[in-house]
């Protein structure tokens, strides 16, 4: 039995529903069914999600609330009457939203409520529309569910007694659309996952059924070999480990959740990557292993906004605990880093542009200087990181050969390399400004 | 005025201490003369200080010493008869190494005692021998010069108010002879640095008397770019910085003693390293800056002996303290580590084989896997890693590709890449058994 999700995109209107219950339909295994709320249509089109959070900021401010309302309202009048659903459904919409607004509840227990009436809504007119078109299904509310979470709005996070609770679920007949992004936590309250967290309820509905695929539905046909704002039509990837995907997450690959993969990995449930709007496309599985296939190179990640802090002291070697009073200092600043590589006398601390703000840097500098008194300390912005990603990289002669050619091919300067510390992915740090062509010339060099 | 230590092969004979008696002659700068003891004159020779370990450990097992003291003794004779001294200065020093014998101190000072006689007599015989060739020469014992020193046996800390107490020394008419590798306690005891210690001796008569030039005598023309043993005649290096020098003696070029770098380092003494037997040959500079050159790799050093344990956990990088918990437990064991690169899920620690004997592997590996229950954790033992050093790296496009080229081309697969971490430097990790032919290919890329 599948577990299968469907994004913003997939549910923004009447004519994506019908989509979605084309897909449902033909495939029965596909019993359990998350939405988000309805996204874009067009490429300036809004996100019923963020006009929920307009609407809940504008009540906070005491404003007069109806311009607010009628938007979000229109958007679901249009979607329900092409379906030609009863108007009950918008009744209960609307009524749900007074309701929220009216409770005696705290600020961000009425927004998380107010931001999940998007996924809720979607899943009501999903399973009113698939009753209609002649197939057996619920709405199903995660407090029925039993997606039980931590009490923090915007950021909830499972509890393990909920996995038991689904796998009570797993015999079903009829099709389950369970609403994603939120549960509730013991005491019954609404809580959201952070953004985007519906590829989370996906995924823990998946865990918790033992589902045998959990497939997401998105509006691409594949993850691709890399981002293609680089390169036209890049390569698809066919199949890619839970590793290979974090890795490529990590440096820019946004098209799943982070958080999200972490239910589907502890139970092994292989993830698949769908085009709603193309689903007889293949698509993108992840899968906890792959057999080793003749390309070494599944993918490159980049992201840029990096930078890196410099030491350099004579003998920094032999001076016991000099990286431990670095990291403390750091610590003790709240900064957090990515990664430390070290060499004999010296020592770089590479971290994420917004996680070191220019009021900071000069009392950092500062401290570094007074505190471990180095010959040099210096500050480097404007980096980028490309991830150059794959299992078959540890045992493949010339990789770094390949990469480190095709980056001075592009007459770019690599400011840092590490590699052998992961077994499936090398990372280059460069100037952000050489991006472009460096991330062109690795693709060319892997994959055509 | 300058600084001139001669090793052990530079005194071994009659014949080589005229040698330095005419490099001395010939240049009135040269004021202090630090000495070694009598080294090897040929392959298979034994080296005075080995003999004076020998005896030492005989006294100690109570056995008879005449059979450990005749082959010292006849050494010094072949030495001073062939340079026609008086015979005093042997009488002098068999005395010397009986009374240290007969003394009633600890069995560590005892043998520090005994150690120093070696470089004693060499003083001794030198001054000796300068003066008879008419120039005006004294030994100079290191307490009367001020070489003060920490209690520590076999492994003396210079301290700080020596540098005061030389420098009033400067003005000095006659050559001053120092014997290297000890020094004596504010008690006046006699305490040895650890073995090779004349360099350091040398390096911090230089800094005392603010030398304009700390000249060091081996049996080599220079510092190569390339260890010798990989590549037949390789270029000679004609200046090298501090950093550079400290980066290749890390990783085996062991020309200089690390430690012996850092009184000339901190006065900004130039060093130049000479061979006795061509004294002609202009030697290498090492020097706190120099000016950018064409070249921008000077040398390629390499060791073997590393190993590094991988651990790779899925969402490592989420998890707060891994690193910190790591580190601890290898501290808790006495683990000491060269590198710890990290990836997104991985983490390598890099460290001298010797530094993680098979006895213990075993418990830190349990010790991991419990308290950190990694996905996976494995030692690779036997790695080499080869640092390609040049103060010119930072500024150059396509080291990194020269370099990953010349490896792949020998057929070698790179382990690990720390690249950025220093700027004067890039370190590879490879298996052991592949380093003669990745060397070679490295030289061949960078210097022919």
């Amino acid at each position: 039995m599948k577990v299968a999700k469907f994004g913003g995109s997939s549910v923004a209107s009447a004519e994506q529903i019908r989509k979605v219950a084309n897909i449902i339909k033909t495939d029965p295994q596909r019993k359990f069914i998350v939405v988000s709320a309805p996204g874009k249509r067009f490429k300036d089109d809004e996100k019923i999600t963020d006009m929920l959070i307009q609407l809940g900021e504008a009540h906070q401010r005491n404003e007069t609330i109806d311009e607010y309302i009628y938007p979000i309202m229109k958007r679901f009048n249009e979607i329900v009457e092409e379906l030609n659903l009863e108007g009950e459904i918008l009744e209960n919409i609307k009524n749900t939203i007074y309701a929220i607004l009216e409770r005696n509840t705290t600020v961000l227990e009425k927004l998380d409520a107010l931001k999940a009436v998007g996924e809720d809504s979607s899943a009501k007119i999903l399973s009113a529309y698939l009753t209609l078109s002649g197939i057996e299904a619920t709405y199903m509310n995660p407090k029925v569910a039993g997606i039980i979470v931590s009490n923090n709005p915007g950021n909830a996070k499972i509890l393990p007694e909920s996995f038991d609770k689904l796998y009570e679920l797993r015999n079903t007949d009829e099709v389950m659309v369970i609403p994603g992004f939120f549960g509730y936590t013991k005491e019954e309250k609404l809580i959201t996952f952070s953004r985007g967290g519906s590829d989370i309820t996906g995924s823990i509905v998946a865990a918790g059924v033992k589902a045998s695929l959990y497939e997401n539905f998105t509006d691409v046909d594949s993850v691709y070999s890399v981002n293609p704002t680089f390169v036209d039509n890049p390569q698809e990837i066919t199949t890619l480990t839970y590793k290979e995907m974090r890795e490529l997450s990590y440096a820019g690959f946004s098209v799943f959740h982070d958080e999200a993969l972490i239910p589907a990995y502890k139970e092994e449930i292989p993830v698949c990557i769908k085009n709603t709007n193309n689903p007889d496309a293949p698509g993108t599985y992840i899968v906890s292993e792959k057999k080793p296939s003749e390309k070494c190179v599944v993918g490159i990640a980049s992201d840029s906004g990096f930078c890196s802090i410099y030491i350099s002291k004579y003998l920094m070697n032999r001076e016991v605990g000099f990286g431990r009073r670095l990291f403390h200092i750091l610590e003790d600043e709240g900064i957090s880093f990515e990664h430390a590589p070290s060499g004999i006398d010296d020592m770089s601390v590479i971290l994420r542009e917004n996680g070191l703000p220019i009021e900071k840097e000069k009392r950092i500098l500062a401290r570094i200087q007074n505190e471990l008194n180095p010959d040099l300390i210096s500050i480097h912005r404007n980096l980028a990181m490309i991830m150059i990603v794959g299992e078959g990289l540890v045992r493949t002669i010339g990789v770094a050969q390949k990469a480190t050619t095709a980056i001075s091919n592009a007459n770019v300067n690599i400011e840092m390399i590490n590699q052998g510390s992961s077994e499936v992915s090398m990372m280059f740090g460069i100037k952000a400004e050489d991006l472009d062509k460096a991330v062109k010339s690795l693709y060319y060099a892997f994959f055509e």
